[in-house]
């Protein structure tokens, strides 16, 4: 009898914050105070003393951390330990699969579906949550395409925080129910995220709570940024030549570059970063219009429309943002349409057992069309980001039966 | 442009297998052959030569490792890595949940929902296909609750072999749709578990299949058995005090009974074992009547039926090595009805945003009432398992909802 505990469940570790800065204009803000948006009205990046970081910890340290991304703390903003919230949110797995490569010599899928709430919507309102904690906020609402509102909800409770909710009316059917199991509170809304985003704006002062939306609060960027540490670290502190990464608000795509320029900094990363690449629905494809027209700012997409509604996402605060990381990275911004997501999810899920989501999905159909284009070397390796459980979607019916009451008929299931 | 690979993905290294044994006479069987259940009908086991083993790993070796099942490599028992079939098995993560303790010290919840294809059975049916490819099997077979044939379907397909499955027809339909979609050929029956595997046994001759039946097939328990293996590295060589575990065929509690014989036999840990506790529904609960009634073997349950599908499992060719288990450890064995499981539930998940699967509730129940009954002690640890993602169970709808064209009524979002 020993009241055993797990190793490193958690550690007091020192955190390097030194302000945040708005994204557009640089303008500095105080750090460990509650902030939004920039006065600029754009988002604020977390900014930490890289010194002081690299001199506390080592590739070394991080290997004999727990694989979670708590081993990442040095980098992260939460200063201390009891305000981390955490639903173990364990490293994801890269898998390898060589039988689907069209182009590159290498072909991994990060599988965030086997995070918190299944999807990596977990990383970054991990951090929210925690920072939210730390400067004891009480009520936090957000709008969502479906995954950011469990993520929140499953958070929120666990830290005792009050959570409002509110998701499009045609939101996955299992992520409206999570939310509320989760104990959330969570209207279906006859509009877009955006509309529901203008909700949470308009509640803002008649019910004093604090606004979670993607990148109008400055942490979810910096939990979304362990995908690149983690990447980083998988990969043996190189990194894959181009990364695909399915984009509605842009948080992860954002987060990774930062990471990338922060272990730059530190030197624990040399040479070329990825060609980073967004991927988005024909139904809904801002930033690649943005991309392709050369301009810093997208424009509101009218009648936005996918299968894939985590990036079902007409306007985004960020969008400055990601174009600047696909075009310092010699990327791209590609478009893909909803029977391209849906074949390439069944190819997958056929061949190689492995069952994406349809924003996942989309990154493969996007990297078998920029082969056709041929935009991909054999000499790269890609990574594709599938960013939720594929659990969470409708799949086909499958409606053969057996009747016990009469005899088995083999040469039938030999037919199948 | 590098072609970058992953580290350790994965790295040949020496395995120690020098037999299997029957778990009931003791008799022994070749390694590397092609094996179904003993002579006398039981399950077989497969041995090591843990002196071997004991000299070609360190403690510290497996925390340079990726945080996955084959970092345990040396206690598996596939001989060639290019016969590894996986899809990412990340170790799993404990959560605490202090807020949930009833009668012991500390509470942790393992969560296996964060596999591939969401449950515990990717452990098994990972080996199980593996070791399947090794020997050169080209069409598997398996009677589930659904997420067994899930996790089979899935690592078939990606070895390429063919897989046939057959559930009952109130089966988590996500389950059954799941198993389609993933490549396999999937049946409902009207019937239950038992009779699925009936159709299995009958269909080994004219269908060339080979059974995949829970423990009629020797490497599922090994694959189990990384569970037991990640819980005594997660918990720094120690261990917790009490382990409760759901449980229909026992594969997992006998797998991590396993790995605690194995590692006591290299020295890596050393005192008590944990108090293992079978959980069951009230609705199926075989082996805590065989426990009960102090014999070896367990009755075939007449009429099972549970919310918790995957132990509704009305008999089990692995009584005897639970029961056997359970009475080693000093631990009981608990059945909980319907109502407390999904209580449980629901307590969990608003209070901790935990979503459990039923089964996984079924733990925290059985927890609960075994405080109550004053069998734990405040000196104790205690963990649950959390067997699978609670996505893939039916959730209450929630039905508040927003009309853009009318004014927004905050006043009534601050009663609801």
């Amino acid at each position: 009898m020993s009241n055993a505990r797990p190793v490193d469940n958690f550690v007091d570790r020192p955190t390097f914050v030194t302000h945040l800065e708005c994204g557009l204009s640089g303008e500095r803000y105080a750090a460990d105070q509650l902030h939004g948006l920039s006065r600029a009205g754009r988002p604020l990046l977390v900014r930490y003393d890289l010194e002081g970081l690299q001199g506390a910890v080592s590739k070394d340290d991080l290997r004999q951390r727990p694989a979670d991304i708590w081993r990442y703390r040095e980098f992260l903003p939460v200063r201390r330990t009891e305000n981390i919230v955490s639903l173990g949110e364990n490293m994801t797995p890269l898998i390898e699969a060589p039988s689907l490569r069209a182009g590159t010599g290498g072909l991994f899928i990060k599988d965030e579906g086997r995070l918190p709430t299944g999807s990596f919507k977990a990383r970054g309102l991990c951090l929210a949550v925690s920072m939210a904690k730390e400067l004891g906020i009480a009520r936090m609402a957000i709008p969502t395409n479906g995954n950011a509102g469990a993520a929140m909800a499953a958070y929120a409770s666990r830290a005792g925080i009050e959570a409002y909710v509110f998701c499009p009316e045609d939101t996955p059917e299992v992520n409206v129910r999570e939310i509320a199991a989760q104990g959330a509170k969570v209207w279906r809304v006859n509009g877009l995220i955006n509309d529901c985003g203008k909700i949470v704006g308009a509640g803002k002062e008649p019910m004093g709570w604090f606004d979670c939306s993607t990148l109008k609060e400055p942490y979810r960027i910096e939990g979304k940024k362990t995908m690149g540490l983690e990447l980083a670290e998988q990969f043996a502190w190189s990194l894959p030549d181009i990364i695909f990464y399915p984009t509605g608000g842009g948080t992860g795509l954002i987060g990774m570059w930062k990471a990338f320029q922060e272990l730059k900094a530190i030197g624990w990363i040399t040479g070329k970063l990825p060609r980073m690449v967004v991927v988005q629905s024909t139904g809904c494809a801002p930033i690649v219009k943005a991309w392709k027209d050369g301009v810093e700012h997208a424009d509101l997409w009218p009648n936005a429309h996918t299968v894939a509604s985590g990036i079902r996402v007409p306007a985004a605060v960020g969008d400055f943002l990601m174009l600047r990381a696909v075009r310092e990275s010699g990327g791209f911004a590609i478009a893909v349409d909803d029977d391209a997501i849906l074949a390439a999810r069944n190819e997958v899920s056929r061949r190689e057992g492995f069952l994406m989501c349809p924003e996942g999905a989309a990154t493969f159909a996007a990297y078998q069309q920029a082969a056709r284009d041929e935009r991909l070397s054999p000499d790269e390796t890609a990574v594709l980001f599938n960013c939720a459980s594929g659990l969470k979607y409708e799949l086909p019916r499958a409606d053969a039966s057996i009747d016990l009451t009469k005899p088995l008929d083999f040469d039938a299931m030999k037919k199948a």
